[in-house]
This record gives structure tokens, sequence and C-alpha cells, in this order.
């Protein structure tokens, strides 16, 4: 799978450029799209559906199948996600993988890993140092720590402080991956690092911390390392990892801009001031007339309007006042200030709640990090070989 | 400096083809033959002269000169060598780095630093399995702790044990090296893996372990790691490493021939029975003429002769012995047959008493690991960034 084969966009780990084709996207990777039949299945079995799924914001998927049917024939599966630490700390494009893997760990009682790679960024020189990465790490604990994840379950570890315990398996994954394959699928060339050729190695070890299916829940620009990871996995005894992807979330400048921790009027910070953030929304662009006189006769656009986007995104949990919302835009009932005022608050409101759980996460980090149940078990763990 | 521009030999650190010319050696790596002058300073502070470096087998050098300007002026310096378990336990024609080390470090009273890289030879390919690696990891300490390092100012590490303490440090370093530059410097090529494309980073580390200067006794063949290492250091404020280089120790099979792992008969084993060793040795290819009569006419050739050459580098103490030898060979004075016993005989008491001292190494391998002063101090250490 060459990521430079495709023509008009370019999605890779560390860039994407264009305007995503996601259709296309899915043949390019060799995914598959979530049929109903799927979605009918988890909400059998957690009794409800997350909004990220029935919207299929999540709309992608590797073997979500099998694990499902591994979950129904009593053998269960695992969670694992990450992030990388670069210029800033978490915005809300990055919260979704997080805010569905804690949903599946709370309704299939699953243990989720979640990897922070605090070297990655540093290595794709996406950042200009490692304590510029160290300052964000905590930080960035702390924001997933606040999203609800269950601290005997769950294991957050930073590669640097873990990489004795990831190391031996990265070995053994990195024999098995050349730099002809890591050159096609990550489009890597004469400048890449070595650190950042080796590292797919280690964001594949996670998948392999439990002999049972892999389930990733992540932005489909991590795709890459994922269908390595199927490569390889086989080879050694393991499972393939399934996956299940998901659209990236507008930026505030519009419907095909990405929230960019370099351009900070372009993103929601979870560690943006409430009110600040409020700001950024209304200046937001959305999909209405050039004037009210027009927007009352035309009607907006919702379709590429970011704001309507977010609300369906996270902020409108009510389907019926979703589709209301749309039904008076498209109709010129309500202005694009309304919406935003609307959003504002809402955004507003979630950070100042986030802001108060990740106050009392501090208290918690320790549980994640070193001594829950799923974190005590992760310090013994050795990778057998 | 690519290693695929020279014609008519190639020598990588995982391969070495053709005849070695050790001069031509020199130009295309840049470095130089280790001047008369060099030896008298070295001789002048340790009181003597070690035979490795009168006879020329270490033959060449880069900031030697520096190395001993800087002990000196007291401003010391450290060692750092190490060798990478593969198919077999150590040879004789991998102890030189050692003994050179180890002497060295008596006569200046400085720190050596002993890596032992247990993924190297697995990540090239060059042996099956990790497991296999580790069975081979113990005795090859063992056969190091026997050459009489100092317990408190030697440290001994495996990389996938010690990695936490590496792996940062590796991560700056690998930042600053790309594919490009290993790819022609070491000649990898699109099969290799991404670990052996990592490991570079990971054998330059132990040379910032200290901000003195480094000196790295080492087989000619590892030299593309340490050109590396001097591209890289002074960019994160470190000195270019040093090091004393040697020519490879001829196998029995002939003076161009190299001791090998995978054909024991090339090779003495430092765990070999001392009678099988010594039997080897009784095969070994001369400089002998065909015929006794030939060879008490015409003399024999000592250049081209392995036994005569394992006197010189590691069996013949005495210049004037070994000079009595020569010139009794060539003429054809002594038989192949007497130079042989001869050699035999000492290749097994050399076994034997190694082999005792590899029996005592057992109750100091945790000081040298684990528990020695310099130990201690290592498994506190951190790099700085």
């Amino acid at each position: 799978m060459n990521s430079e084969s495709m023509s008009s966009f370019r999605v890779t780990p560390w860039e994407v450029e264009g305007v995503v084709d996601y259709k296309k996207l899915l043949e390019d990777f060799g995914a598959y799209e979530i049929t109903g039949e799927l979605l009918s299945t988890i909400k059998e079995i957690a009794g409800e559906l997350h909004l990220l799924l029935s919207r299929r914001i999540f709309y992608a998927h590797r073997d979500l199948d099998l694990v499902l049917k591994d979950y129904i024939e009593g053998k269960r599966f695992f969670l694992y996600t990450g992030i990388a630490p670069s210029k800033s700390t978490m915005h809300l494009g990055h919260i979704t993988p997080f805010i569905l893997t804690q949903w599946l760990q709370e309704k299939f009682k699953v243990n989720a890993y979640i990897m922070i790679p605090d070297e990655e960024k540093y290595l794709a020189k996406k950042t200009e140092s490692l304590r510029r990465v160290d300052e964000l790490v905590n930080r960035t604990i702390l924001d997933i720590i606040a999203l609800g994840f269950d601290s005997d379950r769950t294991f957050i570890f930073k590669d640097r402080e873990y990489i004795k315990h990831l190391y031996t398996a990265a070995v053994v994954v990195a024999r098995r991956i050349n730099w002809s394959l890591v050159k096609a699928v990550f489009g890597f060339n004469g400048e890449t690092s070595i650190g950042l050729i080796f590292y797919p190695a280690l964001q594949i070890v996670p998948t392999l911390f439990e002999k049972k299916r892999c389930l990733i829940p992540y932005g489909i620009d991590q795709d890459p390392y994922f269908r390595v990871q199927r490569d390889v996995a086989p080879k050694i005894g393991y499972y393939k990892t399934a996956g299940i992807m998901s659209k990236f979330i507008p930026g505030l400048e519009g419907i095909d801009s990405k929230m960019s921790a370099s351009k900070p009027e372009t993103a929601i910070f979870l560690s943006d001031d409430p009110k600040v953030a409020a700001k950024k929304v209304m200046n937001a662009f959305t999909g209405g007339q050039p004037t009210v006189k027009e927007q009352r006769e035309k009607g907006g656009n919702p379709d590429i309007c970011c704001v309507f986007q977010w609300f369906k995104i996270l902020f409108e949990p009510s389907n019926e006042a979703l589709e209301e919302r749309y039904r008076k835009c498209i109709n010129g009932e309500i202005l694009c200030g309304e919406c935003k005022i609307e959003l504002a608050q809402r955004v507003e409101e979630f950070l100042i709640c986030h802001q108060r759980k990740v106050r009392d996460a501090e208290r918690l980090k320790d549980k994640f990090l070193y001594d829950g149940k799923l974190a005590q078990r992760m310090w013994n763990w050795e990778f057998k070989y």
C-alpha cells in the first residue's frame, strides 16, 4: 500500500494533505465500512449505541466482526489506543478515539492499553525538543483519565519509561519489517530519521500484550501502523489486530480544515480557558449565507458547516435536536450566530466540567500508570519469545 | 563513505569479503596509522607497551593523540567496547579489543563500558532466535570478566536489560541520523530490518556515558558506527569518540581466512575443550613447503602462515623468541609440525587457564553487571537532554 499513489490527497500518520475521500481511503487501505448489522450486534451487547458509532464518525473497521464473535463466544478481547504529544496538549480533534475506547471498556468490561509515545513526534521532527514533549505528557495523561477510564482495567504508559518491557517485543517485530515495507507504507524517504524508521515496531507492541484479539479505535491516519501489524503478527503467533477508524474532526476554519496544534485558533484545546474557547467558536466557519436576508431566504448548508459538525460529533447527544437543527438551518429558520452561541456555551460547559475532572485525575494518576490492577500486572509483563 | 565503493574487498560490521587492504581501508574510512610518537607517549605513561600495540595489531586510530593529551592534562577519558553474541561463544578472533581495553584500564585507571548487544545479530539475521542469543550471553560475559577487568571500574550491560537507560539517548542520537546516511555508511538496503536500521543509535550511546573523551578499541569492521558517532556527537554537545582499531585475526584456514562461528574448524572458541583446540591448531594452514626436504632447502614463509601470526598476535610474548622463530622459518631450520606443536601447547595452556578464570568469574559477575562501583552508578545514570 503506497500512500504516494493517492493523487488528490495524502494521509500518513504525520501529514494529512488535501480533501480526504474517506471511501477512497478504505479502498486504498483495505478496510471496510461498518455495517448496520455490526452496529446492531454492538447495540445488543452494550444495550445502547454510542453516538460516535451511530453517526458514523467511526465509520470503518477491520475484523470488528471477529472481535464481536470472540466476545460472544466468551473469549473476550482488549482495547488499545494512544496519543503522541508534540506541540500542545490534546485538542478536541484528538479525543474521539479515547471517548470510544472508554465507552467500549465500560460496556464490554475489557482491558484498555494507552500508549503515550513520548519520542515519536520528536523523531518525526514535529517538535523541537524532548523537554517540550515531557512538559505535555502529564497533562495529556490527566486529560485521558478525565474521560472516565476504569483505573483497574486501564494501563497508561510512556514509551521511554516503559521501554524495557516493550523493547524485546519490538525487536522481534522489527526483524520482520524491512526498509522496503516502511518506505512504501509510511512514505519514508532519505531524510527520515532512523528512530522514526524503527518506531512502527514499538507502536505495534501493545497489540501483543494479550493473546486475544486487540481492537484499536483510531483516526484513519494511523492506519499504516496497523496494516503492518497485520502483516507481522501472524508470523509470530499473534492475532492480526482489529481496528475501528474515525474520520477527522474538522477544525474551526472549515469542514476540510484540520485542528492543528500549530494554529491554536483552529482548535479547542482541552486546556483552553473555557471563555477563550467559546470565543474561538464564535469565529468558526459555518455553512451560512453572507447576509441574514439571504440566510432566511435560501437557508444554510449544515453539511459544510463545522459548527453543525461539532454538534454532530461531540456536542448534541439528542438525535431529534440534531435533526431539528439541520432542518431549521436548511430552511433558513436559524442563523449562524444562534448556532455558534449555543455551541460556544456547550464547549464552555464541557471544558469547565472536563477541567474539574482533570484536577480530580491527579490523585488517580498513579493507579493508571503504576498500581492499578492492570498497571501492576503490566509492570511484571514480559514478552514471551 | 560508501562501503560499496571499495572494489576488491568489502568491510561492514556484518560482512567482511575479499582480501582486506588495511591501508586502503584507512583512506576509505578516514583514519590514521598509529605513529611511533603516539606509542612512545603510551609507553611513557604506562611504563610498558602492550604487544598488540607494539606489533601493530592495533594499527590505526582517530584522536588517540587528543585522548593522551587529555589524560596528561588530568582530564582523563573512558574506554568502551563490546561484542554481540550470535551463533557461538567468543573465539580468539574476538578477544583482542578486550585484551587491549583491559590493559588500558589497568595502566590508565579509567572506567570501561562493555556493551553486550543481545539483539543486534538477531536483527541482522545472523542468528535464528533471541533464545539462542540468550544462551550465549552469560558465557560471553564470563569470558570477558576472565580477561581481568577491574570490577569497580567496569560496567557490563546487556542492551535489552539496560534499554531504559539507553533509549532516551538513542532517540536523541537517532533523530540526527537519517536513512541516506546509514544506507551509505552501512550499506543497508531494502531488505534491512528496521531494527538493524535503528541499532547504530544504540551502539553510539555508550560514547555519551561521560562528558569526557571516549576511547574505543575495536576491530576495523566496526568503524562505520563510530564514523556516524563523530558526525552526531558534536551536534548534541559531546566529544567525537576516539578509536583504536585492530586488524582481523586470521582463521586457521589461511592468513586471509576469518575465524567464523559457523565454521568451528576455523576458530578456537574460548569454550573449546583444550585438547580439541590443540588438534585444530595441528590442522592449521602454514606458510610451509610441501615437503620436509623443500622446507629445509627453501625455508617457509611466516608472513602467510597463520601459525606464525597467532604467535605474533597472542601466543609469543617475547620479541626475541618471535624474531628467532621467524628467522628459523625462512632459513628452513624449523618445520611447520614443530611450530604447530608449540602453538597447540600454548593454546591448550591458555584455554585451561582461561577456563579456570571463567569459573572464578561466576562469583564476580554481579559486580560487573549490577553492584560494583561503576555498575551501581550506571544503574542510576540518566541521559541529560
